[in-house]
Formats: C-alpha cells, sequence, structure tokens
C-alpha cells in the first residue's frame, strides 16, 4: 500500500508550518484543504484515531493559522480531536502516520509536542480558562498578541465552559472564543442551547426583522435619541433571541456568526475582522464532522473514534480477537439488573456507547440518563435520585470521574446515599494517553469513608460485583475495571451477590504471596505460571475488594509467607498496595513479612497499546514475575517468557 | 442574659412545623417574619454563625413552607448559609441555640437532622442537579409532588449550575429554581450576569415597549399570521434583553420575576401561581442580605459568617486569643513575595478574605483574581497564565479544592506547569463540619504524579515553604495549612528557601520516634512532653513533606527506633502515614520497625469546635500522648493532661 506522504499534494507538501500557509494567496487555501483532507484519511485509515472531528476542522484550523500570526498568537484548542488539521499545519505532518502510536505523536494537544500546542488537552471544556488565563498575562507583559479558544458544542455542556465564560464577562479580556459548532456532541441531544440554535440557525427572519424595525424606529422620532438607544438595545434583543448569540451577549460576549465553517475565505475574512474587536468575542462556526469523507458523513457517530479502516467503505475489519468488550459486558449486566429491580437507573456523562449504557438505553430508554460532559452534574443528579430510594449507576471513565470527585465525597458520601460508581477505564487505557489513563481512582476514591471499592478480575465478577453493588443499599459503592476485551469465559445466568470486602485465594503456594486486583489478577496469575516454571510456588489472591480490605485474609496470608507482592493497575502511591502495607504495618505480628507494592509508576505514563506500556513498566506477566523474584532477592535472569 | 427562647412571640412561638404555619391567614405572615428576624438575629448574636444570609430569606423560606407542601414537597436548599429560617420553621427552633456546636444542630442542611432537608449541602451550587434528580424519581413513580431548588447568586458562578440547568432544559421535568438574588455573591463583583441584571432589573422601558411592538404589529397586516409568531418571538426576544431572563430562557427555564423577596404576600402568590405551570421555572426573588437587621445592612459583607456579637451593635468582642490568624501570616507574605517578584499572581474562588488574599487585592489588585465559586475555572485559568511564564498561587479551602481535582491533574501536572496551590483550611476546621473539614488533601495530592505537597509546622514555615513553592520553577506545588490562629512566634524577615523534600528533627529521643506534618508537629510537641513527663523520650520529626518523603530521614530514624507514630491532620488512609507505611515496607532493612499511623479516622468528623474535635479523636496532646503508649505497649493510665 502506497504510503500517503508519498503522493503528491502541490500545496499541503509545501507546508511545514503556519508561516508557509501565510504565503499563499487567500483563494489557494482551498487547495490546501482538499489535499489536507485528503491526507487525513488516507493516514487516519492506517492508524486509527478520532477521524469525523479533524475532518469537519480542515477549513477552521487553516483559515485560523492563516488569519492569526501563530505561534505569536495564541490558538488554544479544545479537546483535541478536532486538533488533527491543527498538528499537520504545525511541522508534525510528516510523524502523522505514528499518531497514537508508542513513541509516536498524541491523539491530543501537548505542549512538550510543540509550541503551536499552547495547552495541552484530552480532557473538554479547558480552553477558554486557560485562553482567559493566557490573555492575562498578555495583558500583564503589556504585549498585544491575540489569544483564541477554539471549542466544540460538545465541551460546552461542561460547567468549566460557563465558568470561563462568566469570568470572561467580568474580566473582559480581549479574547477571541471560536465556538466550533458540528450539532453533535460526543453523543448527541444532550446540549439544551443546541435546540435553541437549530431552531433559529440561519433564518431568514432575523434579517428582515432587523431592517423593519429601523423603519420602524423612523415612526417614533417624538420619542428621540432615547429611542434609538433602546431600539438599540432592542435589536440586541432581537438578535438574541432569533439566532444563537443569546446566551453568549447575555454572559458578556460580543457574538458573531452562525457562519459556514467550510467556506474558507469567510472564515479567513472573519478571523480578520474580529482581530478588530476588543473585549470578549465569540465565533460561532458551524462545521460538518466528518466534512468531505462520505462514509464519515454518512455515519450516525460521524466516525469519532475509530480503528484502521478502509478508505472506501469506511468500514474497520473484525478485529481478530472477537472476546466481548468489558464494557458491553457491563452494559448487558445493568440491562438484565434493570428489568428486575426497578430502582435501578443508568447514567453518564456524554459516553452512552464509550460506557456500554447504550445497551440499557436501547432496552430501557426512559432509565437512562446521559447528561452531556457534566460529570459533576451526573453525580449529584444521582445523588437526587437516590434520595427518594433509587438506585443510580453512573457509569463514568476513571480519569472523568476526577471531575466529580467533590461529588462524590459531598453530596454522596457524606450522606451516606447508595450510588454505584461504575468506573471503566480504569488503569492504562493506551493510545489515548496520559490525559485518559485511569491511573489514580484507587487512591483517590479509597479515601472517601464509608465508599465501598472493588475491581473484578473477569466478566463474571463483573456481573456479580455489579448486582452486589446495586443490593448494598447504602452509601457510595465503585466497581472498576479496565478498558479492553473479557476473558470470553462461559457466564453463569443470573447473578450472585458477594461478601463486602472478602478476597479469593486462587492458588496455594509457599514461597511467595502475589496479592492482585482486576485486571491484574489475570496477568499474576499467567505471572506465576512462569514462576512455577521457574521452581517458584506463589500463592495467588484476588483481593476483589480495595475498601474494605480483607484483614482476616491477610492475617492468614501473611502468617504463611515471607514475601507478599501487591500488584495493581493504578498508581503505587495510596491505593491497593498502599492499603496492604498500611495494614501490615499496624500489626506488629507481621513483623516478618516483607512487601512490595507494585503498580503504576509515580509518573505519567504515555501512550502506546495498552500491551507495549504495560509491557514498559513490567507490569505484564514477565514484569510481575521478575519484580516477584526480584522481591525475593532471587537471580531475575532465571526467568523468561518462553521458559 | 435572657434566652431568647424564653421571650413571647405570638405567632413565631406556635410554629413547630410548617404545618402549623400553613393554618394562619397569609396576612399574619408577616409577624411570623419579624419575630423569626428577632429571635434569628437573639440566637446569632450568642452562638455565632451566618447571620446575613438568613435575614435574608425570612420571607422566602416563609412563603415557601406556606405555598408548598412541605415535605411532600421537596425544597432543596443550596449551600445551607441561606436555610437558617428554614430550619427555623422545620421543628429546630428549640434546639438553635446549639447552633454549629459539638453536638448540637448543623449550620448546614444535613439529612440526618431533618425530613425536611430533603438534601445535604455545604459546598455551592448543588441543588439545581439534586432537585433534578429528585423530580426524575417523582416521575418514575408517577407522583406529583413540586420539586424547588433555593441557590443563591453567589453560587451561581458554580459550573454545575450550568450544567444542571443545561440539563433541566433537555429533560423538561417540572421543577422550580428559586433564585435568592442578593446581589452579593460571598466576594462581591464575580458574576458576569450580575451585571447585566443590574442594568437591566426594573426598566420601565420594558413595559413600554412590548406595548409599542404589539401596536407596531398592526401595521405589518400584509404579514399576517406569520409576522405575528414572529412577533411573538421578538417580545421574548425583548423581554429576554430587557430582563435577566435572558440567559434562562436560553436555557429552557420560563423566568419569572424579578419579584420583591421581603413581599411575603407577593411572594406566596407567586409561588402558587407558578405550581401551575409545567417545565422548567426559573423565579428571580430579590431579597437583601442582612435584612431588617441595621449593623448587617449597613456592613460591606452583610455579616455573612460571624463569631458571637453584641445584638445592639453588631460588633463582636475581640477574642482573648489575638494571635494572627494563619490565613493572614500568609495572606502578608504573598503580598510581600508579589512585590519583589513580578510574575506572581493570587487567585481565589470567591474567598478574597477567607483565604487572606483581600491583603494582595488592597496591596496589588491589578495581580489579585476573584474568579467567584468556580474552583475548576480557577485551576485551569491558572495553568493557562503559567504557561505565559507566571507563577500563579491558588488560594483555595482544602475542602473546595476537591471540585478542581481534575484540573489539577489534567491542567496542571499532565503539563508541568508552576502551579502553587495554597491549600487552606487543612484538616478539621470546626463548626462548619464535615461538608468542611479539610481531610482528604493529603491523600488526594499525592498520588499525582510531580506534585511537591508540604504542610509547615507554624508561620514562619508557611512563609518560607510559600517562597519556596514559588521558586519551585515547574510543576504543581501545594502547602497545606490549617484554620486557626498561629504560635504568634517572632517572623523573621524575608524567606528561605527550604529543601525540597527535606524533614528536620525538632526533639532526639530513643524510646520512640512520632513523625508529624503540618499543625500536627505543635500537638506532637506538646505530647512529648506528656511523654517525658512520664519517664519516656521520645524523638519528635517534623517531616516538612509529604511529597517527596524524605526517606534518607527515615531511614536514619528506622535504623534508631523500633516505635514509630505517624500524626497527621488528615485521613490515615492515603496520606502522610501512609506514605511512609508504603515506605517503610519497601525496604527489608527496617523490617524491626512497629509503625503505626495516626490520624482522622475513617469516617466523616461532625461539627464542634477545633479542641472538642481533636480531642474526640485522640488528635489533641493527651490523645497523641496515649496512642504513643499504647503503640509501645505501656499502660496507657500512666499518662494524663496533668502529669
Amino acid at each position: 500500500m502506497e504510503h500517503p506522504a508519498q503522493q503528491t499534494r502541490t500545496f499541503f507538501d509545501a507546508i511545514d508550518s503556519p508561516a508557509d500557509l501565510r504565503t499563499l494567496d487567500i483563494h489557494e487555501l482551498k487547495f490546501v484543504c482538499a489535499e489536507m483532507r485528503e491526507f487525513l484519511i488516507d493516514t487516519v485509515a492506517k492508524t486509527g484515531g478520532h477521524l469525523g472531528a479533524g475532518l469537519g476542522t480542515v477549513e477552521l484550523a487553516v483559515a485560523m493559522h492563516y488569519a492569526f500570526d501563530t505561534p505569536r498568537d495564541r490558538i488554544v484548542w479544545d479537546v483535541g480531536h478536532q486538533a488533527y488539521p491543527h498538528k499537520l499545519l504545525t511541522g508534525r505532518k510528516s510523524r502523522f502516520h505514528t499518531l497514537r502510536q508508542f513513541g509516536g505523536i498524541s491523539g491530543f494537544l501537548k505542549r512538550k509536542e510543540s509550541e503551536y500546542d499552547v495547552m495541552g488537552a484530552g480532557h473538554a471544556s479547558t480552553s477558554i480558562s486557560a485562553a482567559l488565563g493566557i490573555a492575562a498575562a498578555r495583558d500583564f507583559q503589556k504585549q498585544s498578541y491575540k489569544v483564541a479558544a477554539v471549542i466544540g458544542d460538545g465541551s460546552m455542556t461542561g460547567g468549566m465552559v460557563y465558568e470561563a465564560m462568566n469570568n470572561c464577562g467580568v474580566l473582559k479580556k480581549d479574547i477571541i472564543v471560536v465556538l466550533n459548532d458540528n450539532q453533535m456532541s460526543i453523543s448527541p441531544n444532550v446540549w439544551s442551547l443546541a435546540n435553541h440554535f437549530n431552531e433559529l440557525v440561519a433564518s431568514p427572519t432575523y434579517n428582515r426583522f432587523r431592517n423593519n424595525i429601523w423603519e420602524l424606529a423612523g415612526h417614533f422620532d417624538h420619542l428621540g435619541d432615547r429611542f434609538r438607544r433602546v431600539a438599540s438595545k432592542l435589536e440586541g434583543g432581537i438578535k438574541a433571541v432569533l439566532t444563537p448569540g443569546m446566551l453568549f451577549e447575555a454572559l458578556g460576549f460580543r457574538y458573531f456568526g452562525p457562519i459556514n465553517g467550510h467556506n474558507i475565505v469567510s472564515l479567513v475574512h472573519l478571523f480578520k475582522e474580529v482581530q478588530q474587536w476588543s473585549g470578549p468575542i465569540l465565533v460561532h462556526v458551524v462545521t460538518q464532522k466528518g466534512k468531505g469523507y462520505e462514509p464519515a458523513e454518512k455515519d450516525g457517530m460521524n466516525l469519532h473514534g475509530v480503528n484502521p479502516f478502509d478508505k472506501i467503505t469506511g468500514k474497520s475489519p473484525k478485529t481478530k480477537d472477537a472476546l466481548p468488550a468489558i464494557t458491553s459486558v457491563f452494559g448487558n449486566a445493568l440491562v438484565e439488573i434493570a428489568r428486575e429491580n426497578p430502582k435501578v437507573v443508568g447514567i453518564t456523562a456524554a459516553m452512552l456507547s464509550g460506557t456500554g449504557l447504550d445497551l440499557l438505553q436501547a432496552a430501557l430508554p426512559d432509565r437512562c440518563y446521559d447528561v452531556g460532559i457534566a460529570e459533576q452534574h451526573a453525580v449529584t443528579f444521582a445523588a437526587g435520585l437516590a434520595t427518594e430510594g433509587f438506585v443510580p449507576v453512573v457509569a463514568i471513565y476513571s480519569t472523568f470521574l476526577q471531575r466529580a470527585y467533590d461529588q462524590i465525597i459531598h453530596d454522596v458520601a457524606i450522606q451516606d446515599l447508595p450510588v454505584v460508581f461504575a468506573v471503566d477505564r480504569g488503569g492504562l487505557v493506551g493510545a489515548d494517553g496520559p490525559t485518559h489513563h485511569g491511573s489514580f481512582d484507587l487512591s483517590y476514591l479509597r479515601v472517601i469513608p464509608g465508599l465501598v471499592l472493588m475491581a473484578p478480575a473477569d466478566e463474571q465478577e463483573l456481573r456479580d460485583m455489579l448486582f452486589t453493588a446495586v443490593e448494598h443499599g447504602h452509601g457510595p459503592v465503585a466497581l472498576r475495571y479496565p478498558r479492553g476485551t473479557g476473558t470470553g469465559m462461559q457466564l453463569r445466568p443470573g447473578f450472585q451477590r458477594l461478601p463486602i470486602g472478602k478476597g479469593v485465594v486462587m492458588q496455594e503456594g509457599h514461597d511467595l504471596a502475589i496479592l492482585a486486583v482486576g485486571s491484574m489478577v489475570a496477568s499474576v496469575t499467567k505471572a506465576a505460571a512462569l514462576l512455577e516454571n521457574s521452581g517458584i510456588h506463589p500463592t495467588v489472591v484476588n483481593m476483589r475488594f480495595i475498601k474494605p480490605l480483607d484483614t482476616d485474609l491477610l492475617d492468614d496470608i501473611f502468617a504463611r509467607h515471607r514475601y507478599v507482592l501487591t500488584v495493581e493497575d493504578n498508581s503505587r502511591i495510596g491505593g491497593f498496595g498502599s492499603a496492604v502495607a498500611e495494614y501490615l504495618s499496624s500489626v506488629p505480628a507481621h513483623q516478618h513479612v516483607s512487601l512490595r507494592v507494585h503498580g503504576l509508576p509515580d509518573a505519567f505514563v504515555e501512550h502506546g497499546t495498552q500491551e507495549e506500556l504495560y509491557r514498559s513498566i513490567d507490569l505484564d506477566p514477565l514484569g510481575i514475575a521478575r519484580t516477584a523474584l526480584a522481591h525475593m532477592g532471587a537471580e531475575v535472569e532465571t526467568i523468561s517468557a518462553d521458559s
């Protein structure tokens, strides 16, 4: 297959930086866009990644880098899905085929990667806050560069956008917010204003009416200037109600738009124009996700996040691994439980399919809420439901649940309300990298009083833990599981309630005990096999619960083992191993035990495949086995994957 | 002094529940209000508490409990400062003199306290989310009760309000949001819309113009019905721009108001009226903080949170303890540092005086930002400043920083940006209770890669740590200190940069080592004196840094001591002691050491004075000494506070 970079693209190939772009005539930009779009499709077809959003922002990125003097002018891109064209324009074209690969370029914005990535991103809704900070810094230094934030409509449900816009309205700094409105959040129909927009956008009524009002104003000469002032305000009012600017003008922004986000010439003119204005400005750009690539335009989700695919059909080949995603095991279990228990409802924050709640949505649509990118609200909304006897299951990725940390403590735990947290994407997630790894949840959740925290070792346990959590009856219960496929094991029909805080011994040995939680149980089991091959006989324990900790079982294990290794796909700090260390140190009778806590390093892990990443930090079976041997003081060389 | 409850108050005394209230004629309610206001002032003059907000909501609370059928109808009060009148109406009058006292009633909403407190609160901006959850539960059960949220304008800067209102607009549930607009956030001038409100409220232009427009519409007969439809929309537009309803109507709310929040009869009529409407409704009530009590009306902060005071003058007697608040030591140090270093800016989230940033505001107003109750934005705004070479010092209470957990990780730590977190109110805060205790910060911050985490033992160290943090140059640095007064020590002029990750031995001993951080160093020093009196000679260490941990010093301590006790005013889980346990367990050479981790229990601690609370959980000097002895296996009876 021909490498896309090898094809000749007259305009696109000549651009290594925005400065190159700015040597072109405005009417040549459309060729850049066409060629870039082709390059994008060719490359992402091979690498996988987030295609739809990038296809929608080709003209936007070209227009902005053409109209603004980057990198002197600062453009802050929200999230990053929409930033592929920006990456291509800013020196990362030749490395674009390494997108999201181990050692390659990131799928998101990243300061270390380019001076044009003025602010890293991966989570939504942060760009306006960051841009306002940059604008404040500019004004301190009496500089004059422009600061813009580009934010997708999907990010507009996040509360911090409103916090930031409110603060813009108060500080009145020169800042340009570009709303990239592709009328498509990550899942549709969650943004109230979007409905408002859809009703009003492109209404011919507005312009006609505006003219009428000014004509009419002539009839009120007896009211004089005062009338004209009011009429001017009135025009603002009409404009507000007849265009989508209402909210933004209320917040102190000057509103421009909506403008067609695929008309490169208009975009450039508008971006030149708004640079002449001062104060907070909102430019409303309407784009089409997947623009210019038929399979993406036609797909309901516009190829939001994709595996490598066939360029002609837009279809991805079936992956060789046909095991069910853990997420869908969860989704199916929730549907089964919700059918039996009318008090169970599901809540997600813009991640219906990502969390498997699409299955509940399909089966029991009334019992499933997608609140948009609004994790804080999701949790407190759940707390409200719980006060009335419902059992909400809040399914949020580990990394995004960080957004709702206070709500878990303040609105759920302090009030001892029965809310279940289905914490998906715990551990390393792979290609999405450090902004998306679920590295900290066991630590930040474990400290919360009254919270039950568990991690299933396989699909069966996931089902049973979900059932156990729903039946628990008071206080927060979190179950935390990784991204990926399950074991494909045969699932027992129905559900079994697990005893809270009780682990299980998987394998009896004597040389050392390896205690694991969640997905690490499978890795440890494989590590144990490697150790057995080397003549070491480990005890393997699936602790199941991080909190409450099974101290009876620990007492038993400590009594019988000198060497103990804990293994988790969470930071080594404050998580499962830390809990074991706390307990161990508290019991003088166990002083003979030598403990080693193994888990994610105290560092941000980069992107790559999950397999590559876990291998790189010794959390694959071989790394675990070697760590066990090292802990015992044995020769690490005695073991290998082949042994 | 006469007990306020002993005075005769004809109407107020007869009311033990909202049902009693509803037996009165609407025109008798004003007497209830007058008597309640008097009772409130009398009581809070003795107990201290949050007075201004409650005085502003007397009529609102009476009107709502009169117009709504509570507890069948659900009223969710935001935060709780405004909820004192609600508490008085719902069976807590006789216990009101125990407000905020150990074993007494809470200063906030609390589910365990009353069935009328349908949702606990203490942090801002949660009420609409919770109310929407309750409304969803109601609709599931096909019930018909009303659900209302009462939220102050100060809470309206919090992003989760917007998340919730957006979701209300999407779900279109019957819900009544009462905006209690006292035109006063906790610190003024942070809410952009408030300016918008002030411009537009009570404008006579609106009604005149509305009539004009309809007259004019008559001239456009040739446009027929279509014109009228648009004109109807236009009327909405005029109303939107000429009244404060703009934002709320854009979000799908039907807007009523503004209404005078001290006219009890109008309020009752309006609350009866809006019950007839469906969908999301916003009632805009304008109240005056401190209403009816001259000293409160005149005070700039309207006696927001107060100590006991003289009823006539409104002044609190000087507390016997004239030591400087730790907060003001911080505030002064920041001013000194900022004067020398032009890159330093201060950021607070609606807590200018609470955090001591009012001193910076006064000294260098351009270098101080109050972003409103918007912790998420505060942190990412700081990150933006940091990308341009500034060193933002973000001063937020420990418990509120939980709101910005994701932003600390995602926008600061992953990007290794130099942002300093001044984490005030770490540990138990006293009368504000479990929603406000800073019990978890050492745990939730310690897990963040690259973050430096320290806690000063006294005012001098606070100054030096702030300086050290500002000079650190990369990545997040948090210094965490308690509510309260310092030691009153003589402060060295200037600042000294402390070595990162190095602790200091305060006192050499041999029987055991007590390792402490932050304010616990002083308590441990006192505990050590008690132990010395009993013939036990402890080593006392001020570790200073929770992260990085001074492992060299620990090696030395472990080598010389069998018994080690860690002491912190953070949860025993995942914090400082946990870090020591993790390290201890990792070094086989230290297996002789018996460690005990002492700190806050794994439970939510209730309210009371700090002294009472610490004593109740053995974190006062005596409790620490006893814990040390118990850990050594010595007789606890051998020690007492007198020895």
